[in-house]
């Protein structure tokens, strides 16, 4: 067999940084965990024709075929997922008598897409989303709820700082409303160019394809601008002057959101509100967030979701929803790359066990279970090569200790960091805890 | 959207199920990880040539197309890998550079196979393996090691007993060649068919196909029906007279991997000697192993494995290997829904915080804070109903405590289970360990 080469847009990662992309899906299953969302997965694979909608995702689909099927069932009608909200929306519908609502969920899986390949943006990708979603009804509090969750979650992790940028589909629709534009989804879907095209160029396309006047393009521009860390965004869209129910209905939303996801000290997540954010997709109904990484401007954002009053529905009920996805693969595979993040060993062992011969693999063996009842990862050393050889093996690996057998069950446990070596009773020493475990080693630049 | 209904092959847990589920595979990645295993994953697909070659198994794989694409792109050459073995052999060989061998690794994921579903199998299952690799050479003390962190591993987990049935090939082979058989691998293809067809068939098929004389097929069922549960093999098969170099080396490997296995307590894990195990796959060169589990037989095996001396090869090194298999969904799956396994909640919350009205919110949300900050996981109550209401809520989800605010601070928390409520400190009250996490339920029939 040739010696085979990567595929392009389907990172694998070595052993060393699969410790940091575990570590990272174990802290954010944790917090999910203590907001008391439960953990599903779905299975890879949707029918076809629930994916493909006619929309632009469609041709990024990978539909499934059988090789060598016969009699013409070689095409199965499936494919495999694009995202997590679509099995999600159709795993509700399909076990909605079997859940409990309002229903709180995490779930931490890869999706995939054949799109072209570029840094932060691969053919299969985990992405983790948390969503609330209720039957028929879902209060505007769970907004609040799932939104702080995934700042906490992320507040956690050993990542560059992160800002949520949120804003509101009612806000944005109420002030458009209120200023008299016709076309309101035109005009969303324009002003949410702002970050690839000038704000000349955008005030233009309001007025060539949303069929506002000069005048209200200007407002709509400056309602985009607005973006401060606090609550203070309620003032500044009033001195616009644009009166309207659902733009009230908005702010109030919207500053609930800022102010529940500021409360409580950060690390380094900050909350903005940020009024240019709208979030293409057409189901959006209320909150929206975008997430950004510092210095990873590059990769837009890393994360995103909001309120969607319709995720699902089967003819006999609704079901409203409001969530939010973070990009495992898209934030930490350049932050691997750029060696931002690394572990402190590519094994889980803390402990080699040396070995004296082979005579004394028993004995070693021994030793290595008396660790590992302790709940010490340790591993005896292949073979009984001299003690400086063993020492490199296990310093290669990032392996802190090396235990010596001893006569009579004793033993010697070196440092090999410091070179300290000590007498210890193997029955009962462990290494102190931050050796237990790799560590994430987080080097900014 | 109409309901949709399950797909046939593609299982799907509900939350508590999902519950067991995780806390299974979490154990055994604790059980790996003690034994110095470290963690990979590899992408879903390989490019189809490696998968399909001509086998049994070809009409069975997932090919990717894409959908919609252009200009004779829609064949993507890829498709879904069919179990874990195979885009391990290729992880190895791309990155043999950069691993330090021995490599001991585990994976635990899905795999696809387009076969007819029935009870244990499956067209997406999730399968874990435990393998160590060498580069040119692997000392057989690993085949010992291999199976022993499996054997440890299930021993873990709440799941009815289980056996693991030894062999090793160099025995068999040293047998048959010893015996004076024509056509070795004839004669083992022959005599794997034992659990299918009578002993009688066998011994006939032994001289028809394989050309054995009938004295010689009376001597392979003699040797295929040996089957104790200690070094026992060895004497038995001695005292069928043949001799044979390869014959010893096997029945010394195998006695090793026995003993090996069996020292130690377990708690519902037992080894035997099984000389009858040969499995059909071609590329076992020493160990073999099938694994049972009690009151499943119908399942026949639920993991297996063995010795293999060229996992891959790149023209520069040979990578031999050892490794087993246990899977997760196949015995899982049936474990589920016959309702021995399950989980004492739905949820991971241990306390639903009770919400005295909607001003009360925020009140409420300090409080779970409080607890989530000393590692509790809690939720809110949805809305302000009566407490008999919130109580019954959190009764319905198995959540064991319902803690009430008080004035300034203060909280009183109900054991819904017994009805006991007792003034506590909300900064500093946690539930007894046991509540803290859902457990597992074994209901053995």
């Amino acid at each position: 067999m040739a010696r085979p080469t990567p595929l392009s847009g389907f990172p694998e990662l070595l052993p060393a940084a699969r410790v940091v992309e575990r570590q990272v899906i174990d802290s954010l299953s944790r917090t999910f965990e203590l907001h008391g969302f439960a953990n599903i997965e779905t299975r890879a694979v949707e029918p076809l024709d629930r994916l493909a909608k006619g929309a632009e995702i469609d041709k990024e689909i990978y539909a499934l075929r059988r090789v060598q099927a016969g009699e013409g069932e070689g095409d199965s009608g499936l494919a495999l997922h694009f995202d997590l909200t679509v099995p999600f929306a159709r795993y509700v519908l399909e076990n909605a008598g079997k859940l409990d609502f309002p229903f709180r969920r995490y779930q931490i899986q890869p999706a995939w897409r054949g799109e072209r390949p570029q840094e932060g943006r691969y053919r299969q990708f985990t992405q983790a989303d948390v969503d609330i979603v209720g039957q028929d009804e879902l209060p505007f509090h769970h907004d609040v709820e799932v939104m702080r969750v995934m700042v906490d979650a992320l507040d956690a992790l050993p990542v560059p700082p992160l800002s949520f940028q949120f804003n509101n589909r009612k806000l944005i629709q109420g002030f458009y409303r209120g200023l008299g534009l016709p076309d309101l989804t035109a005009a969303i879907r324009t002003i949410d160019k702002l970050d690839k095209l000038p704000a000349d160029t955008v005030a233009e396309l309001l007025v060539s394809d949303a069929g506002a006047t000069a005048e209200q393009a200007a407002r709509c521009l400056e309602l985009a601008t607005i973006r401060v860390p606090d609550t203070s965004f309620v003032e500044q869209v009033r001195a616009l002057g644009v009166e309207d129910d659902l733009l009230d209905e908005g702010l109030a939303e919207l500053a609930a959101v800022v102010e529940g996801c500021s409360a409580g000290t950060r690390r380094h997540v900050t909350v903005e509100a940020n009024l240019r954010i709208a979030r293409g997709l057409d189901y959006y109904t209320g909150t929206v967030v975008e997430i950004f990484m510092a210095g990873y401007e590059r990769l837009k954002s890393v994360g995103g979701g909001g309120r969607y009053d319709a995720l699902a529905s089967d003819g006999r009920a609704t079901y409203p929803g409001v969530g939010v996805s973070f990009g495992v693969s898209r934030s930490l595979i350049p932050l691997l790359a750029d060696g931002v993040l690394s572990a402190s060993r590519s094994v889980p062992s803390a402990v080699l066990v040396a070995l004296v011969d082979e005579e004394g693999r028993r004995a070693s063996n021994a030793l290595a279970d008396q660790l590992r009842a302790n709940g010490v990862p340790c591993e005896v050393a292949a073979s009984p090569q001299k003690f400086g050889k063993q020492i490199r093996y296990a310093e290669r690996r990032g392996i802190p200790y090396v235990l010596f057998p001893g006569p009579d069950g004793a033993a010697e446990v070196k440092d090999i960091r410091s070179g300290e070596q000590t007498a210890v009773d193997p029955a009962t020493w462990t290494p102190p805890a931050p050796d237990l475990k790799p560590t994430i080693k987080e080097q900014l630049s």
